[in-house]
């Protein structure tokens, strides 16, 4: 039998929601590659409840106290006095986030002898020292495709967001005005725009697909070439690398996992190359760019605007400069988090311990380390080494709100 | 030699841009129905800058100053003493803009003997009583598709902040907090939802064309149908009823003129027929929907957001309900000002004007009246009557910032 400790975010501080605003989730049968969706022997939640807080456990714990496990939930993750720290010397499984992450440290692994499987509910397993984990033989799954597709919605929304420069010009509103050359000053169409994507994996080319009805120009860069159909269906000019691709795009969306060869890729010589008054999202993770050359291309106007939903670490502080810098559209980490994409993620971590416990293969689409080394989908996306850390700044955080 | 009123927004009071974000602007050569965009002999302004406000002129001055006219331009447009009433007597033209419209009601008609072209820079005339036009044998012309693109990238772009809960989710990070479940516990993915837009015209259909890669059941109600290809192409759903369609749709989108058949449209009755916890996005005119009606629809969560950038009257007050109602995610009437925007509108409204002045005919796809009938693009989209008013609500309106 085994102990599951599971790092899910905090309950709402404004209240758990007395009825949600809408009653039931479109009904989703395949990722766009055919790919199916989840599919556990059994689910104990409803689709479109809050399942990725501390009380919503993802619908995971009458399953596992039914089969005779310990199930471990808090939000408590970083600091020596943290939950985490206590429980890992008897953890065998670990399920975490992106968007509130266990740093799973080589120093923290070396401190817990049973884990056998750190599992990711939802995508991007940087929280995670994969090489720590190679060398341990620790088997380490994700949900791969359980949020592409909300991620690359969030990413087009940014886009739009940015480029008709929205929140300002709502802010407006609200504060009784009606400054319309205010709003419209910054304000432009994407029509026409040069857009281009770091990477076209699962969520990049959601988004290429997604803006190809703007008439916007299509550009990516990526270390796998697409298929010849989809370039020249989508019209796509590829870019053998990044810095050649930044130099010609108005927009560019950052959609790369992170490893040892795109931490910082977005420093300040990155972002001297870029076109003035170009716009930058990043919803991969915050790492990728160098947080102080960002908020200073903000300033001195070389980015017209930067948004995105990844930081370093996880949680900010609260005088992160990406709090506070200008011409931001910056969220907390929730583009893979909405209602939609819990009950997917959800159900698929479900449906990984199954296969876990039951001694099944969990799907090699799913697989990051597994056999101690890279595997499944890891093995194409990820490279060895460790790009993780952060722990310690996070347990600095403490909540201004 | 004519006098030409034209009245425009204010100026920023922020201060006009020292530098623009951005150097230049795409180069877009037609509209996607093959329709040319403005063909002026001349232009005397920098695409990219800011054309609309009092300042920018629409870079009209030199030219009608050059041909020996007199151009006032004032953004003082409601109330007894305003630029607009005080110039009336003897303008020959009347310039106006649907962001900030000089309500050319029968009674300031009748006090304006010399009037013979109401221009509107941008496209909604319903500002001008169509009905007195017609009877007085005034021109009523607009820059047909000058920001409809624009517009469709405004609801799109709402369309996604709300159903993402973004603009709040934004602000727990201006905030310094990092409360993921309270950002999401109103978050969903659009993916799979059922989107109708009311009429697919020039806004409607691109609308339409942009969602349909986000894997959204696309409808429509339109009192003209589709071509069968169309329909077939984007997988549309028609309506014969505006009530048939919105029992059916997550995301309902307003995209038909205001006339007399559309005003308060969307009451207490249509909102009630809406799917519980449905959106409803509003660019079109303030005037189709009901204000009390959709803040009381949005306090009971009937709606589940709101959003556009429409109101009745413009400017609207400081108290109107749409500033403060919850889950609502307005801005200003900004969607088809952008800066790019802009240059087509100030190139279209020269275009007019060049055309005016010449005795050459204005293009048919700017007309909405034209010898004592509605005429052009206006006899397929507009109805004969008035929907207009307004000036007298809009007068009382105090800058609150």
């Amino acid at each position: 039998m085994a102990k599951v400790v599971c790092v899910l975010y905090d309950d709402p501080v404004d209240g758990y929601p007395k009825t949600y605003a809408r009653d039931d989730l479109p009904r989703i049968e395949r990722y766009p590659d055919g790919q199916t969706l989840p599919t556990p022997r059994g689910l104990d939640f409803q689709p479109g409840a809050l399942l990725g807080s501390v009380s919503g456990e993802l619908g995971l714990r009458q399953y596992l106290e039914a089969n005779g496990h310990t199930l471990v939930v808090t939000s408590s993750k970083d600091g020596p006095d943290s939950v985490l720290e206590r429980e890992l010397h008897d953890a065998e499984v670990v399920i975490s986030q992106p968007f509130w992450p266990a740093y799973l440290t080589a120093e923290r692994i070396a401190r817990a002898p049973k884990l056998k499987l750190a599992l990711t509910a939802g995508i991007g397993s940087d929280h995670v020292d994969l090489q720590a984990a190679i060398d341990r033989g620790i088997t380490v799954a994700e949900v791969t495709f359980c949020n592409s597709i909300s991620v690359s919605e969030h990413v087009v929304m940014m886009i739009l967001g940015l480029v008709r420069n929205y929140i300002p010009s709502y802010q407006w509103v609200v504060k009784g005005g009606w400054n319309i050359a205010d709003c419209v000053a910054r304000s432009y169409d994407v029509e026409g725009m040069h857009v281009g994507t770091v990477a076209a994996g699962r969520i990049g080319l959601a988004v290429l697909r997604r803006l190809k009805p703007f008439d916007m120009h299509l550009h990516y860069f990526d270390r796998h070439r697409l298929p010849e159909a989809v370039e020249k269906e989508l019209n796509l000019t590829w870019h053998p690398t990044v810095e050649d691709m930044v130099e010609v795009c108005d927009v560019v969306t950052i959609n790369c996992p992170l490893h040892p060869e795109t931490e910082n890729l977005f420093d300040a010589g990155m972002l001297a190359r870029m076109k003035r008054g170009a716009y930058l999202v990043n919803t991969a993770r915050g790492k990728i760019c160098d947080r102080t050359a960002v908020a200073k291309a903000l300033e001195d106007g070389q980015l017209a605007g930067y948004a995105g939903d990844v930081w370093f670490p996880q949680p900010p502080p609260a005088d992160h400069p990406w709090r506070s810098m200008p011409h931001h559209g910056m969220t907390p980490h929730i583009s893979g988090t909405s209602l939609s994409a819990q009950a997917r993620y959800a159900a698929g971590t479900r449906e990984i311990l199954e296969c876990w416990f039951e001694g099944r293969p969990i799907r090699d689409e799913y697989l990051i380390v597994d056999g101690g080394k890279l595997a499944g989908v890891g093995a194409r996306s990820y490279s060895a080494g460790n790009a993780t850390g952060g722990s310690e700044e996070a347990a600095k955080f403490k909540k201004a709100v």
